[in-house]
């Protein structure tokens, strides 16, 4: 007899209840004002991981070592938001019941407010380190206040001041800089500052959301807003084990990987890459 | 001394004041569950319609002699659907009192619905004729009463039963094809039924609704859900010209074109010749 | 708890033990002289399957109502063509054993040969019918006897003269053309061809091979060598309708769909909406 | 010992000497003025003909047996419009003086004005049967009055009233219809009217020269300006095997063939068939 | 009532006479040897803007905020590079005797040329800085003195020995090395040279001219002629910075985008951003 | 009279009896498992050569003075891998036993292992510098043992243990790692290590293989398995450079580039840069 095919991230993966990370795709970009296709983001990753090994000779561990579930897509309903950011909230929410680490696949940057509005209910003292080319602290974008724009601006809203950590923002208006010198801690993107600042989130829970267009456009092509004047695919690989290594990550995600703009496929890849790395540096503290 | 730069449909078009039709863009696919891009199709057809000539050798006109005016692409609040269908309404009802007739380019086909809630207050006794692939019948979609699929629905709960007369839909689901049969006027697309019908409605205001899909894939991939066994470019642009010439048209619209997936540029191209037949026919009729 | 994601043709499928048709991949472009990518079309046939629906407006049915299951793709030793063979000809095998339909889609063309392999030796009596643009019916293709040109020569090897019925031929060598005129059975594409020959054939026991480059590269460009002067997707649908409605189909594959060259998407649209009609008209018979 | 490898249409041909029809390429696209590209059109027939067969089903016969020989791309002087006419004229007049037919590949469609000046000179009475989507009459374009848009009014300059007999033509301005009613002979496409004035030219040279673009964008999407509402390959076939058969072709052009607006291939792959259709048919004429 | 929809680079600018810098587009790839397309890169650059912030992080500086006008693109003749040539230089001697600096907008870079006749009209000791992946200095390519690959010797020959200030320059011929030693001043791309040279400019006028493809081609993909082993996007920036910071500029272009070959549209948003850098530290040095 | 044209590597070349060094291409790619097209490289390469100078600014040396030929790409029968080794053996062979220097453009890497049966038939203590993003040392690879994935496992099975160098890998299992530490020498890629290793080799036969997917996929996406975090431009061409002038090469390959995933065309012509330089470096120390 023949068996159904499975899906799932790098085809890996334990049983739901024996895992420590969760991952989820979220593929929603209804906010997206200018070129959308994230919506396609967290299934692309699934489905080129295929092509990378399993095996990270950066951190000399193989990601089939760990337990970790690919519950898949949420079905979203698309064109509307608040219910959108309702459904990613929930599933949040079910896998921090379960005491499992969520992390989340984009979609725009947005999705992050639905996690993080399950996260805070549970860990109200919880500190965000955010690495992104855009500040994203708009009070509205285009009269909306849920916006890829606005979403680190309503996450402050629920977390408040002094709790936000931003690296590697290039882009943004007067007021978001502004707004980032008072309420935000922002810093150019350099693994002095990265290390020195993750030292002091030592004791604190930390959820960490890496939109991907931190990267240079030359490496990182497939996005909506690429963004001249990144950070290289090395730079970023560090920071983030810098990150996941040192800090207490009670929740992840990686973002805006927009796929109908990345025509060579290079952009996919590299995520794949990232959140291999990323789930294998979570899951080998876990292990201790 | 120099003068600023001026784009409009083929780089024509009189003032507001004398102008008979007027266009607009709703550069709206919120709601689209598959393949976003239609939002960029108002736009494309603008820029890409300098590439056609102004006269119609089908009609021995020449759209450089008609009053219309090209009023650009409405500022959309993307991301929050209600508000885009309140401010495509607006536009709408705007020209309307201006005693003008509204020509809207998509988008997504949901944008009919905010310009029909305006034509509806103004001509209740409005009829509907639907070029289309598919039904857009349902009840919801995904959770949604508002989407692109659920949208003759829409217009169906304000004019009525028995008033939207729809041709060459050909995908569907069962309950929408079953709601057809009761609720509506749904044919072929041949020529015959197409003028026999809007025989049948020469007394009436009518609005025209083009979803661009009615075409076959072949001659116009440029769509986000391509449909096998569609029609010609000639007989599309053959039943428009009966359409128009015969109906009492109080406004209408064309819409998803998405570029994105138009790699040869075909489709836009395509939707400019259907756009200036439209003009042509509409505007040499009130010239009488 | 959260249940693993589940991809399959149309998100549907009933068990494998109940199931009378089973869909499986056989991703293979081995021998592609020219453009290879048909390994990436079993896949995006199952993937873009849920932009289409379920429901079949031309036969009035819908696939959700019929046991039909779809095993995934077989994992195949690329780089060794006559190992790829076996491993097609075992999964069909498996499936003929347990007195299923085998609906395997590739693919290039030589995929055929290894169910041919396994179908023959159930069905010694098998007749072929063949719809494509080229013969495939060469001795040798650069030096090699196992190809996608030389296919149907190979299936003819097997089951003999006057068993192979191929319609819709429009390119070959002199010497295919000689051959097929001498061995097998060829006609133009036309309905009342296919109606009559599916007529003379009702008694035997009938595989269908459909080569999707039949149809004409405007509606189909999305494959390896594409053939102007093909037929239009309605033709081709109802030709498939005669042939399995009225056929005693033991097997059947749909093959050649090439992703990457099918820059619109238009191509593995209309392939899922032709392996949707297939599925249908095949399991609605059985229901009988 | 290694032999250099040739490129040549099909990878065929005899020696020059012994060859009745000479192929070239003119890769010019300097006067495009909406989408560049024909410049690669030439190369690109002859690079993907080896994806085709030699052998003609239509016409029962192979380009293998025929002596026709490719001299390749002309270097043309790219920027500097009369010199590239001049190359393309002292090409023409090379081939004239040595009693072969010159059968130029293009490039945009003014190469033909270089042709027709060799052309004219040694067959003052010459005809030419022009088949286009575009009447490319005009005085001047864009100031110019040697342009892809002006080809055939230049042409007709040279030769005079009443001796270009155009099919096809559905765009072009209303000063160029009328010309058109006026100095040249203007036919739909049907196959009827070019039967029955190449019966009326029997007696005539003639030259022929094919835009591509008369073709449907849905068949040949790879050109600068594609016009809805074309012939299909079976049409155009026919015809040009109507002229070809008939007329005393004392040269011929294919052009407009845009590679880089080709992204599936369809359109170059389709080109390569036309050309090999068009060599079968002059040279097996020539045979006897 | 509407407004007619403004199209200018940011969707900014004030009146023409009270601007300091004037933009406009010379959409002219005539020359273009290899791969055509940067006719399309002023207008994608005006296009693209939107997706990009009017704010400068780096400078601390918002480009709403300065006086410049947008006047669009030229309509050139296209086909005739001596006519191309003089509407440029008709342009640039408008704006420069209304004691306004123009920033050109290509186009190949041939156009500077254009630039340039007007320039030293007005200018006699001009000086230029040369910013390229190539020399640009032969006397003639493939026949032609006027073309994108003898740019730079042309303006030689306006404006005389030792006046060129070339960096970045990775290819050409050896006599195009030869020539530069002996005639201009050629340094690689650092920035330590720049500022050098910069400084030595002081009291000169200075006309700065800006390949794009000094970039990388993996930062810059979209551009004729890509060659590996150019700068970062952060070093041309800080380049860009000294040079308009401390020369006295009179004049200066951007060039070489060819947006067909920018896929991705990282080309295009990166060439926004180095005007929207230009634009702000030309013009904040006027507002002192 | 006019000749045929000749496709060559920069359109150069001498007699083959002059050559010292021999190009040929394997358009192979049978084997990969992932993403098909290298077989489009060497031709690729051979075509796009056209776009670059022969000259090097880098090496002041112009490759039109040296002695080449190009023997074009073998006629390879695509589906039977050990056929194609054979083939590929027997063109080495042929280049060896005349005295000259094989340069062998791929196809996927496989190639280089037929490439290797005769160099080390020739050469027995032959030593191989490797460049690559993976170690390809895989006993089998899906069952295969002749893949893309084990080819230096194969080669290591020929010439054994201690022989092969490895620079740049940053892919691979944890048991290609093993294999690498205990058998070959591994090395991360920078310039130092590179001459350290290159001086131990002086006096040894060595072949050097170039898989370009070692550098960094930003600038060169073109390829089947891009992996991020590779070398760039600059530094491999260094790097070549040491390899070329301090070793005695007596044969070399530079494969992975698909030109299907070079959307911009940046890949091919980096390689076309890269296999100049190598050229020249290689054939400037013959002449000594």
């Amino acid at each position: 007899m023949l068996n159904k095919q499975i899906d799932s991230f790098l085809g890996l993966g334990t049983e739901y209840n024996t895992a420590k990370v969760v991952l989820f795709g979220a593929p929603f970009d209804g906010t997206t004002s200018y070129r959308p296709g994230t919506r396609f983001g967290s299934n692309a990753i699934r489905r080129e991981s295929y092509g990378i090994e399993s095996y990270s000779p950066y951190q000399d561990r193989d990601a089939a070592d760990y337990p970790f579930f690919d519950s898949g897509d949420i079905d979203l309903t698309i064109g509307d938001t608040e219910r959108v950011l309702a459904q990613i909230e929930e599933r949040t929410a079910t896998i921090l019941k379960d005491n499992k680490i969520p992390f989340m696949l984009g979609g725009e940057h947005l999705v992050t407010l639905g996690s993080m509005r399950a996260i805070a209910k549970k860990y109200p003292d919880v500190h965000i380190v955010h690495f992104d080319a855009h500040a994203d602290l708009r009070e509205d974008y285009l009269g909306n206040t849920l916006s890829h724009a606005t979403v680190l601006r309503r996450c402050y809203d629920i977390i408040g001041k002094g709790k936000i950590y931003q690296f590697g923002i290039r882009s943004g208006t007067k007021e978001e800089f502004q707004f980032a010198k008072e309420h935000t801690h922002i810093f150019p993107f350099d693994l002095e500052s990265v290390a020195k600042e993750v030292e002091a989130l030592k004791d604190k829970p930390v959820y960490f959301t890496l939109d991907l267009d931190v990267l240079d456009p030359s490496i990182f092509p497939g996005t909506g807003t690429p963004e001249a004047g990144g950070v290289t695919f090395e730079k970023l690989r560090e920071a983030c084990y810098i990150v996941t290594k040192n800090c207490n990550i009670i929740g992840l995600d990686v973002n805006e990987l927009s796929p109908p703009y990345d025509t060579s496929g290079i952009s996919t890849v590299l995520a794949c890459k990232i959140v291999r790395e990323l789930l294998i540096t979570v899951l080998s503290k876990e292990e201790k």
